[in-house]
């Protein structure tokens, strides 16, 4: 398989990887693509260790059309095809202190009007809520550092969870089903730019990637796409292309126990079900586990926590005990004491500029980097945007039959809104 | 030293640092600052490997406004306080291929009836100004990578060169008279954050750094400038602070022999003296040392060169002879067989964004970053920009009269053209 050149290799086949794929297929059915990945089989890397969430609750009206389209897919997978993908939609309960609510109440009540199925809380729906499980004024947990009072809250409906590993699988057997080839085991060391006596691109010209190359040996293609997540930076610093992201490693903890139990029996949310719980400070959320009475907890942890790739990042128990206990404890008292039934970490790759996801095409590479935490729940909004960047199309109809002019998500002519609702 | 708490702390004393703690200290008089570096004295890191060019001739305004302020100190500090900086106003002469030419006339004939002294010529021009020398329609030099023909060419008269480290000395000079305090000879491993237990930030307060450390100890400070320079990416990825620009190496060949000889004894240049030269490939350029006959080459080399920091970059024999001499030799064929008298590099730190430079502020760290190559000849702008950011005012006036607003280069709220003339 080495002599072939192949016309696209897509480096990478998490969810982004597997939707740009398929949808560089869907466009161009005749086209030779093959998806490469070093794991054996897809959404191995950090899809696998996402906390999986969606939702359409987005400030940049860009991500609003990427998330939206997207969980439009999810309902027409699994309602209308019949493949299982865990949809679960128990909705987002996002709690506010008074400053950030007071600066996101005009594009909230705005999102409203103009037909998102959200509802804005005040101080006293959220105790009606969650009854005395809240502490509406919590005490600063150590000597130092102020937890935000909760001056409301949105409760955003079209969100929840699926399995980030059916979903990257369903996009990977469609591909296939329409002939793109796969070859998984093949880690990729390092892309090869074409180059007469090895120094490099020649300046003068526009440089060009010819092949990769891992220890199974080199693959030739006249394009690639690099849909690599964390590890995009590493791939593309050689070759002198900004990917503006940076690798992070986030961590989630299971947490289970009398006040976790409490929380997902109590009745009256707006879904039936237990929502995800953000905490007004720095980015504390709770995931439902109705299965095992579990509350996942993780948080943004931005400032302060280090860029770099790790290749197998393990949670620290300090991290849990220091942060984002006095965070859980300090609003819902009743989790104190909750044990630690499962913890992971998987690494996101951040876009800290405006937090909407970059698809760009430098020479024959196709980037699509940035999804900062919310590639899942925009993923064939972004492989759509890919395919079109990667065939030179000047636009690409989502989903749900919006038009977006894919230029808006590159970096020349970049035209989206920064995002205020990253967690 | 270091258990005094310093009220603003400046890490690196290239001329951004050197230029942005003397506007501090002009600002805030009663202000404690100390500037950093772990060199025996200013400039001696990439600064002093720059090759010291400057030019007013940008097509963001934003850069015009920083460049031409900062070349009006230039020429105030020289002429007028009599501090020799080692100006040389002999222009830059940027010749075009038809494709850029067409793009930027709009641009450039803008900037001409707004008053740049600048003058457009065309492909006659060049001939009667370069006359045989010049090579207006050259043959590609290999077997592949055709060379752009000459359109024309802009001759920015605004422009030349300077000595950086009379400049960095410059204003390292004017803050020590004001006050204001120099280590030397400490090299920064890491910025430290306030922390309790040593875990970093706590996650749901605002993280404050609060102090450097390195072999030589540890120095605490309120406020904290960083103006690194290629190292800053290396100081600000442990703290989750994204800077936004990647380290490069560039490299400089001195060029000499009959070719540069006879370019330098042309007459007929409208300063009375050979301008700069840019060659429409790849931003090749040629500057002039007139007391050597020599001419010292360089190449913007973006795509296919490799990010990363390098501490003590090194020039390549096989870049010269693989990247430059080629397209050297195509517009100037006098210039084959030139010997090479001198050879350096050094590294820039670039913004592959939009090409102008980053000023920001996150939690009490100002970082001045993404001169892109161009931080020398906008260093007292910068400096400006910089130190009202530090002291949180949102405007500050440039030597010449021209107000800024600070936000305008900053991370959120970024206002600015992208820059289409970078070498």
């Amino acid at each position: 398989m080495t002599d072939l050149e192949w016309d696209t290799l897509v480096l990478g086949a998490g969810v982004l990887g597997c939707a740009t794929a398929y949808h560089v297929m869907r466009s161009d059915p005749d086209r030779r693509v093959l998806l490469l990945d070093r794991n054996p089989r897809p959404a191995q890397g950090n899809t696998r260790r996402s906390v999986a969430l969606f939702r359409d609750l987005f400030t940049s009206s860009t991500n609003q059309a990427l998330a939206s389209s997207t969980i439009a897919l999810f309902d027409h997978v699994e309602g209308e095809l019949g493949h299982n993908l865990g949809l679960k939609r128990f909705g987002y309960y996002w709690m506010m202190d008074p400053g950030k609510l007071d600066d996101l109440r005009p594009v909230l009540e705005d999102l409203e009007r103009h037909g998102s199925d959200l509802e804005i809380h005040d101080r006293s729906d959220v105790r009606a809520l969650l009854g005395e499980h809240i502490e509406l004024d919590p005490v600063p947990p150590l000597d130092r550092g102020p937890l935000g009072s909760v001056a409301g809250a949105v409760m955003a409906r079209n969100a929840g969870t699926l399995s980030p590993s059916r979903l990257a699988g369903w996009f990977e057997m469609e591909f296939r089903a329409l002939g793109g080839r796969v070859e998984y085991g093949f880690t990729v060391d390092r892309l090869v730019p074409e180059s007469v006596r090895g120094n490099g691109f020649r300046v003068w010209e526009d440089g060009r990637v010819a092949a990769v190359e891992g220890a199974s040996g080199r693959l030739r293609a006249r394009e690639f796409v690099v849909a690599a997540g964390a590890m995009t930076p590493s791939l593309l610093d050689p070759l002198g292309v900004d990917s503006h992201v940076k690798p992070r490693t986030r961590q989630a903890f299971g947490l289970v126990g009398e006040g976790a139990t409490a929380l997902h029996e109590r009745n009256g949310f707006p879904g039936g079900h237990l929502p995800v719980m953000v905490l007004p400070s720095a980015g504390v959320y709770l995931k439902p586990v109705g299965s095992q009475r579990m509350l996942l907890a993780g948080c943004a942890d931005d400032l302060g926590r280090p860029f770099g790739l790790d290749e197998d990042p393990q949670p620290e128990a300090e991290f849990l005990r220091d942060q984002i206990r006095p965070v859980v404890e300090g609003y819902l008292p009743g989790m104190k004491g909750a044990e630690v039934k499962v913890s992971w970490a998987g690494q996101y790759h951040s876009n800290t500029i405006d937090g909407n996801p970059y698809v760009f095409k430098e020479s024959n590479l196709t980037v699509v980097a940035g999804a900062s935490g919310s590639g899942i729940m925009k993923s064939d909004a972004i492989g759509r945007v890919a395919a079109a960047v990667h065939l030179d199309q000047r636009s690409t109809e989502l989903f749900d039959g919006h038009r977006m002019n894919v230029a808006d998500l590159g970096i020349k002519g970049r035209k989206v809104a920064p995002e205020a609702l990253i967690i």
